[in-house]
């Protein structure tokens, strides 16, 4: 089973820098950790701060790959480009957000990825990944 | 550890009727399967079409339980009043659906409850029940 | 064939007090004429203020009624959730009102009641309920 | 007692052509069914595509009629001058669809008639213009 | 003279749990102080997290009593039932909020319920129901 | 203690001419029925029509008395000046309105006051000035 | 000089039936006023409720005419098309109304005429079209 | 008969300063020419850049004038108080605007004025203020 | 290969009045030129500033040509009965414009027609309709 | 002359995967075709996944060619920046569409590109391209 | 050079009460350091409350000196009267706030001032002033 | 001190092409006035049309740097993922505009920046950046 992690803008400073804002754990750490946690999976990260590049990295692993999980930062409420390729792939894609959206600003609150989703997990802080990833895992009920 | 899964209304009719609109598992068998898989977890089960009966059942769980997985249903999007009682309780709250309610009406994107929830899972079918118990297990990253 | 009237909030006041304000017919005797009006059809009446107790109400008879002639009252405009259990039952649902509610104010032109419903007959007072009978007992065209 | 049909834009269609769409009963063949069955009534017909006519029409028949059933069709939405003909006249209008708008586009949600006409049925096949007759038979309750 | 003071959702955990967020002060001790207050008045209390409940009791005693101190909590921004059984009964309703709602959420701004009573008083604590028994006792200038 | 009246737009009108439409008590008549009825209270009555008239007041008189009774009239909807003005000051300031504006027009619903203000009374004519010197008085619960 | 009176939909019932309603002048009668009073004047009169109608009559007037003193009706408020006919001709037009329209329903409050017409008058009963007419004949200042 | 004028903010500019952008007439020039028209009418004149001095002076002439002309500038869109004193008053009061101001910006399309005053004429150079004092002298047809 | 232009209101002063505003070409003789350049198609040409009568034509026509090339000009934005006609028929439509109407006023950016037609050319000058001319000849790639 | 065609965001996969959906027909091999077509035309064409990217192809041709036709996708929704560079440069663009954008979801239905191109063509499938350069290629009319 | 500077509503309070909140320093103060720092220019300072008294001093300097830095405090979001006294006199304006108005209520977002100003700087505290009468002094670039 | 200039998409363009339209002076030949101005700042240039080189720029210099003067262009309206990272950084930004753009177009007057920003500079030409240096080099009053 080979499952995408792809990260949008900004959130390659998690960890990096400012440990007292941005927590001491830095993304690419993490993800050893869900490495080791899910050995059965091939897991793969990419983070980029431009929206043309996640779209290419989409198209790239999105008629391959098993599943998705993608936090396309700001680009969730503004990037109607991202959606569309997330509905021209054949890879189910999971939204996901470290922070609850729906407790900052409204326009937060919008998303265009949602409609093109196939669900949705926010507010869980890193563990919002391995949800995801376990959401592909279970087989449907 | 208590968690408590409590469930709004139409949500009595999953699996008992109709198996061809609703499939056949009914949410009692479900969550027999749920305490078997999280046998270290205090389960409880909760599902009223009354929008007071919920709060009242928010009131009485919400100081002692470890957690509650509510699918408010179509109180989601209408209820400030269970949305308040999830401020008022002490026990946090993971706001669940079934479906990705973002494919659906426009009036089905809106809740007032994932402002006071700690998160949200949305669109995994009945597994969104489980992720939401998995969520409240893990400890925070 | 079977057919159930259920009314909402307030309406179990038609009649019984302020007979200036709300006429001096109680629901209940216009019920009687009802019933003698249409010998052939097995009549059911149900009333409450409780949108929990309409929806559990509606669950009950939706599945072996022929008809039900659902005035929801102020609920009509508020309740996702009465619209939801209409469209969980197989029996059609009339949406009926005693007064023209376009005429009155702007938040009662909106029905979310109405896009779950097989159709509106609004505004002939209690004629209304004696109309989505006729509705039911007549053949399509 | 003279009863008025008048129907509005594009029902003119209605089963002289395309009948797997629109049926094979023209509306003139029901018309007479109408007047099979309501014997004691003089009914009425006109249909028109040009607003202008329609208020044309309105006025012509609006101080001698019973009654007018008028499905103004698109009109419904759009036109405020034949909500004022229907205001300005003295024969009792009721408005009625075919189908239930309120389960198509927004736009057909907004009926500036509605205001000005007694009530509305809608939703019931050709059926709706039959419980209007009725509607305006018998004595209000 | 007698009046009633009926509040809504989440009202009963003023005081009962968490001191250091709801006061020390329950709501039926608050109501002592009252009943103290205003000897000449027979004073009643009230409260249900149940829309419906609320209803049926302002129907109850909606035509006896002098006065209602009416305090919806979250319902006076959704509930139009309950406005609607406000302007059913004879007995004249003041609306009361604890906290001043026009520094909370834009939803708590509007009020359903204000169009219904004859005054608002928000933004005293639990003064406010002191203000409103004095609204109701003072002859009109 | 010191409290002040401040009133707003055309509300030296009131009782001074067409009695019929407001009433025979002028304003500083039934100031002197305050004055008699709150004895140990130093009351102030300022009126003007100018906006800028009631902010230069509130600054004059904002940081030495220990609360503001302001009727704003219609500036209450328009004026974000005088909202600023009652955050720039140090006396609390009591919103009140001698009708209920809420069942008014649409445009006086809204209050920039009321969210710089510590509380609203409003709809119980003469007597809402009464009620909010009450409310300075009282020990808060 | 050579000005013509064009009247929308519903004006040509004035005074003609129902006289306690829209009074005993009809607007022909008037005219004839109004030709006795402008003898200097050519006056023309032209009503129709057919929105093309009234664009056709545009066309053939609006090259040659000194004035066009339009009452469109409802179509004031609705016809894009008469206001693209207004600006395509070179006849200056003045939008008039018998009634105060931003005294009535919120829908009459805009205007796609008035951005073509060279003025708006409105309130004056009949006389808003002699205001009209004496707005062509004065000297611009 | 007396009939006064009274204009809002930025109105004194007219003609007193850069004639080729607001001409050469000043308003007392064309005071003095509306007075040589009218000779049968007492005519007053006032202007004041101060919302409040409008109100003032509103009170001041409300009551005793036959008619007042009233050019409220910018404040016809903003302001709520001068339609109230407009509503106060008993003489009438007619809106008027030199330009057209539905060719303006969106801003001054709405009019709080006008829902006050009788009548509305906009557009007109300063003949709107002829025409309105034309109004007030015609008898009502 | 049968194909009808329609144009609607005001179009029919293209070129046939004020040169120096609508040009030197009018209609008839561009719908000249288009006849040679496409000789192999039998193209008729249909105009009216009637709503009403643009219907009737699309009916007429609209179950025999094999493309209807429709410039309905202002009816685009406000006639949903229009629309409804073009769906109703079985001939595709194309929607054209001669400007490019999303530089113009903001209520002509939305088409209600552009919902039903099966694509929209606009900006091209009188070349909008030689290009949904092709549009009907080339084969679909 | 020299005509680009530039496709924007999730354009490269057309044709290349998943034919059931997207068809056989690869934008390169139909490019061949319009090359072939247009023999007369030097034909280039660019596609970026990258808004960025596509700003600076705008700004490297957008002075020395003849024509633009412009496919910007999802961007054309939601790219202020694009629309300015085709705005700042010098040869004119023509916008297209592939669909019929007013027949998909609503955010399609708005485009800042349009107000920035000479004219939009949108729903004749890969044929909206050959109209575009037809249309470049014809003289004004 | 003469360079105004104009401060509106509750400006008065900045420095001489409450330090802790509004600063040590106040305006006039800190004028005087202005008058230290820009030796060569000829510097003047106005404030009021009153909107009327803010268009009387535009009035009064506008003609005659080199430039008017504005800050009109709250009367910048609701002031279409100071914004046409801005739009009417000669000398150019700044609009400048000590604040960063776009990090507090959305109602302070909008400007009807900026729209007449030449530009806007927002935010620098009470550089703010400084660096408007740089933008001043600086030759346009 | 170093403080960075970064501009956005189209300002590559500013004279180095059409002279008439963007002035000649390109902005590196300004950038070398603003180095000889402020001799002690070490002053940095960046440009791009790419969103996501924006960001990667902001993160590259947004802790080491002590102010940046960000022009985001039309980013500045669209980006939630620049703001975001101007959130991210900690050295301070000034968001500045060439052009005043509150009067431009309405969807120009929003900026998604300005709440991130310490400050807004607009309308002031290059000076612009100019007063933006200054506002960082002047110590907070």
């Amino acid at each position: 089973m080979k499952i995408a992690i792809v990260n949008g803008p900004n959130l390659n400073l998690l960890g990096t820098r400012e440990p007292n804002i941005y927590g001491n754990t830095t993304f690419t750490s993490y993800f050893e950790t869900l490495q080791q946690t899910f050995k059965e999976v091939e897991l793969m990260y990419f983070q980029s701060n431009h929206e043309g590049a996640l779209i290419d990295k989409l198209h790239e692993i999105g008629f391959s790959f098993d599943g998705i999980v993608l936090n396309a930062g700001a680009y969730t409420h503004t990037s109607i480009a991202i959606a569309d390729a997330v509905r021209a792939i054949t890879t189910p894609v999971i939204e996901v957000h470290i922070s609850n959206v729906y407790q900052r600003e409204t326009f937060r609150h919008h998303s265009y990825l949602a409609t093109a989703a196939i669900g949705v997990i926010s507010g869980f802080g890193l563990n919002s990944y391995h949800l995801a990833i376990e959401a592909f895992i279970k087989k449907p009920v």
